[in-house]
C-alpha cells in the first residue's frame, strides 16, 4: 500500500477502504507517513468528503491510535457529553454533578483547549485546591463511588487525532464536517463512552455558523456513534450570544454553581435540562425526555445537585465551601462597568467579540504557551431582548490592575446592537438528530 | 502575508495575487513555506484550478526563483522548443541543426529527466566524445559562431519548479494543467527563450491521453506566453504510437542523424518538419509556414543540416564521424527479433508499453540514481497500418549479454495489436494553438 495511491483516490472521489484509512492513521501517528502527504490527502477530503463508513473508519483508526480509557469495570451505561464550543460555556460544569445526582456514572476526561476562556479543566482549576489529574484507578474508584470524576485528557488519547488537527490548523482544511466530526468522536470514543450526547452549536459565537452546516456536523456525528455502536444524540444549539452572562474562568464556576442552587441564567439552565434529559434517557435511567427533565429539576430543588457538586469537588482536593462562599474563588481587583450609549432593546451581541474581549483580558489562550489568569473576564448584564437606557450597564470588565481597559471596552461596545424596537426572540434549542432522524424546532 | 490565508483563498476559490503567488514561491524556494502547507495549496489548486494571471504569476515567479540565462547578447530572436515528452522523441537533435542551418540562433538547455529513455542529454553523451556542460561564455560564444549549442540543465535554474514538482509527485497532483504548464513556461523562460514552440503531444504514449486536455494544456502555456510576452506557439501532436522506429539512446540518435539526411522514418521527419517551422517563423526568418517547410527541406536535401550537426558535435567534443559511420556509437551485444504471432494489420501500438519495455532493457531511469544503458534499447519493424504476416518481426530488441528476455518480449507482444482489417491512419499534427486561435485537424 502506498500512500500517493490513497491521496490520488481520493481526489479522484473514490472511497478509501477501511484497510486504507487505517494505513494512513497509524502511518501518520508513527511518523512513516509525512506531513505533505498528510496536508494533500486532508485537502482532498475537504474537496471530495467522505463516505459515512470512510468516516467511521478513520474515526475509529484515530480512537486505536493511542490509550483506550476502560470503563467496563464501571456498572451502568456511561454517558458522555461533548459540546462543539461556545462563549460562555460552563454547562459540563453543571450537567456532570446533575446528571451523577440522577444516578448516571459521568468519568469525564476534559480538554484545556485554545480559545476565549480555558476549557473545563482550567475552569475547575479556579475551585482552590481542585486537582486535574490523578491515577486510572482513583479515577475509576472515585466514579464509582461518586458517580463523577473529571481529569485532563492526556495527549496519549487518539495522539492521531492530536496530530492531525494541528496540521489541518495550518494548512485550511479545519472546517471539514467529516473531519470535524471523526475528530470529536475519536476522542469520544478513546475515552470509553458508551453513550454520547452532542452538543453541536450554531451561531455568531460558535465554529458553525450556519444553521444547515450544524445539522449537517450533527448527522455525520450521530452516524459515526451509530456505526460503530455508541448511542448517540445531537441537539443543536443556539450560540448567537454567550451562554448565561459569564464568560471567564471563575466567574463561569460561580454561574455554574447558582445553576445548580436554581438560581442561574435561563437559557443556561435550560440547556442543561435538555442535554441532561438527554443523557438518562441514554444511561436507561428514564423513559424519555419529559420524565427525565421532571427528574432533574427536582434533583435541583432538593439541593441534590449541589450537594454532588461539592462532594466533587471534596473528592478531587477541592474547598466544597466554595459552593457558598463566593468570595474562596479568584476574583479580579477592578471591575469596569461598560455603559450603553443609546436607550432600546438589546438586538444582537456578538459572542465571538465577547469571546475575544474576554481573551483580551487574558481569561484565554491564543497559544498553548499562555498562561489563563483565572479571575478575569466579562459578566453581561444584558443579553437579547433585554430593554437597556442609555447609561445603563451593558457588562462589566473584571480586569486585573493597571490594565488599559480602552480597547476592551470599545470591543464590547461594537459586539451590542441596540434597536428601536424589541427583536424577536429565539430559543436555545434548535433541533435534534439522533438514530436516523432529524427534528428541527422553530 | 500568512501562507495560511493563502492557501484558505484558493481552497475558497478566489484568485490570488501575483504579491500571494511571490510570497508562495520565494518563502518555498528559502524553505520558510514547509512542504505541508505548499501539499496543501497545490491540492487546492488542483480543485480550484488557476485563472490566466495567476497562472502567468506563478510562472514568472518560479521563472525569477533561481539563475536566469542572458541571451541577449546574441543577435536574433532566439527561438527554443519544448516536447511535453513520449516515446521515442528524437525531435531535439534533428531540429536543432536544422534551424540552426536555416539561420535561427539556438541556445538550448536540455534534461536528462526519469523515463523510458534518456532526455536529450544523455542521447547526446552517446556519441563519442561529446561534452553537455560548459561555462556560459563558451556556450554563448559556441551560438554565436555555429548558432547551436545544447547544454545540460542546472539545479540553479527555475529551483522552485523543481522543489515544487517533486513535492507534487509524491503528494498526487503532478497532472494540474495549469501547474503543468507553469512548470513547463517557467523553465523555457529562466533559459532566456524570446520565442517559444510548444510540442504538446498526446495518445497512449503521452502524459496527455485526452485531447481535450492537450488542448487546454497547450491554450494554457500559449496564454502564459502572451501574458509575459513571450511569442508561443502550441502544436498539438499524435503520440498513439513511439515516433519513429527507435526507442532508446544510442539508436534515436542514429535514426535522428538519418532524419537529418533526408532518410528518416516518416512522421518523425514530418513532426520536425512542422515545429521547425514555427520556430522559423517565430524567428522571422520566413513569411509563414509554408515558406519555412520548403526552406528546411531544401536544407535537409543540400546536406546543409547533416553538415550542421557534425559542426556541433565537433563544436562540443564529440566526433563528428558518426554521422557516417553509425559503428561509431555504442551497440548492444545481442539483437532479438520479437516476432507476430498472427496474419493482419498492426492496429494499434502501446506507447508506453514500448516505453516501459525499453527501460526494462536499461535504456531510462526509475529513479535519479539508476545510471543508463546508452546502447540498448527497441527498434520497431512495423508501425501502425503495416501489414505483418505470422513469424514476420515486430521489433527489435537491443539488449545486453545474458538478459532474460522473456518479459521485455512479452511487453512487446502485448504492445501490438493486430487485426484484420487496416485501421484508419490518423496524422501527426493534430493541432496548432497560437495568439487567441485554436486549430484542430482532422
Amino acid at each position: 500500500m502506498r500512500m500517493y495511491d490513497i491521496i490520488l483516490k481520493k481526489r479522484r472521489g473514490g472511497t478509501l477502504s477501511a484497510a486504507e484509512i487505517d494505513f494512513f492513521i497509524q502511518g501518520y501517528t508513527r511518523g512513516d507517513v509525512p506531513d505533505y502527504q498528510a496536508a494533500a490527502l486532508t485537502m482532498a477530503i475537504f474537496f471530495q468528503g467522505l463516505e459515512p463508513e470512510e468516516t467511521a473508519d478513520l474515526t475509529l483508526a484515530m480512537a486505536r491510535s493511542g490509550d483506550r480509557a476502560d470503563l467496563s469495570s464501571l456498572p451502568g451505561v456511561k454517558v458522555d457529553k461533548h459540546s462543539t464550543g461556545g462563549v460562555g460555556d460552563k454547562t459540563t460544569l453543571v450537567l456532570g454533578p446533575l446528571v451523577a445526582a440522577a444516578g448516571v456514572p459521568v468519568a469525564k476526561m476534559s480538554g484545556r483547549g485554545l480559545g476565549h476562556t480555558g476549557g473545563t479543566i482550567d475552569k475547575l482549576e479556579a475551585i482552590p485546591g481542585f486537582r486535574v489529574s490523578m491515577d486510572n484507578r482513583s479515577f475509576l474508584e472515585q466514579v464509582r463511588r461518586i458517580n463523577l470524576a473529571v481529569v485532563a485528557q492526556t495527549g496519549h488519547l487518539a495522539p492521531a487525532d492530536k496530530k492531525l488537527y494541528a496540521l489541518r490548523d495550518v494548512t485550511a482544511t479545519v472546517d471539514s464536517i467529516p473531519l470535524i466530526a471523526a475528530s470529536v468522536m475519536s476522542k469520544k470514543i478513546a475515552a470509553g463512552a458508551d453513550a454520547i450526547v452532542l452538543d453541536v452549536k450554531v451561531g455568531s459565537g460558535a465554529f458553525m455558523k450556519k444553521l444547515e452546516d450544524a445539522f449537517n456536523l450533527a448527522r455525520t456525528m450521530v452516524d459515526i456513534g451509530n456505526q460503530v455502536g455508541r448511542k448517540t444524540v445531537a441537539l443543536v444549539t443556539n450560540m448567537d450570544q454567550p451562554l448565561g452572562y459569564a464568560v471567564g474562568n471563575a466567574l463561569e464556576v460561580r454561574e455554574a454553581i447558582a445553576t445548580l442552587k436554581g438560581q442561574g441564567p435561563e437559557d443556561l439552565r435550560e440547556l442543561c435540562l435538555q442535554l441532561g434529559s438527554e443523557m438518562l434517557v441514554l444511561a436507561g435511567m428514564a423513559e424519555d425526555p419529559p420524565a427525565a427533565r421532571t427528574r432533574l429539576e427536582q434533583i435541583i430543588d432538593s439541593g441534590a445537585a449541589l450537594n454532588k457538586f461539592k462532594e466533587f469537588v471534596a473528592a478531587q482536593g477541592g474547598n466544597p465551601e466554595v459552593a457558598d462562599r463566593e468570595e474562596l474563588l479568584p476574583a479580579a481587583a477592578v471591575l469596569y462597568p461598560v455603559q450603553a450609549k443609546l436607550d432600546g432593546y438589546i438586538a444582537e451581541i456578538q459572542a465571538e467579540q465577547i469571546g475575544l474581549a474576554a481573551m483580551a483580558l487574558g481569561a484565554g489562550r491564543a497559544t498553548k504557551e499562555d498562561v489563563i489568569d483565572l479571575a478575569v473576564g466579562i459578566v453581561l448584564k444584558k443579553k437579547i431582548g433585554d430593554k437597556i437606557s442609555a447609561g445603563e450597564t451593558l457588562a462589566d470588565l473584571h480586569a486585573q490592575k493597571d490594565m488599559d481597559l480602552t480597547a476592551v471596552e470599545q470591543m464590547i461596545q461594537q459586539a451590542f446592537t441596540i434597536n428601536g424596537a424589541p427583536p424577536a426572540q429565539g430559543n436555545i434549542l434548535l433541533g435534534k438528530v439522533s438514530g436516523s432522524s432529524v427534528f428541527q424546532f422553530e
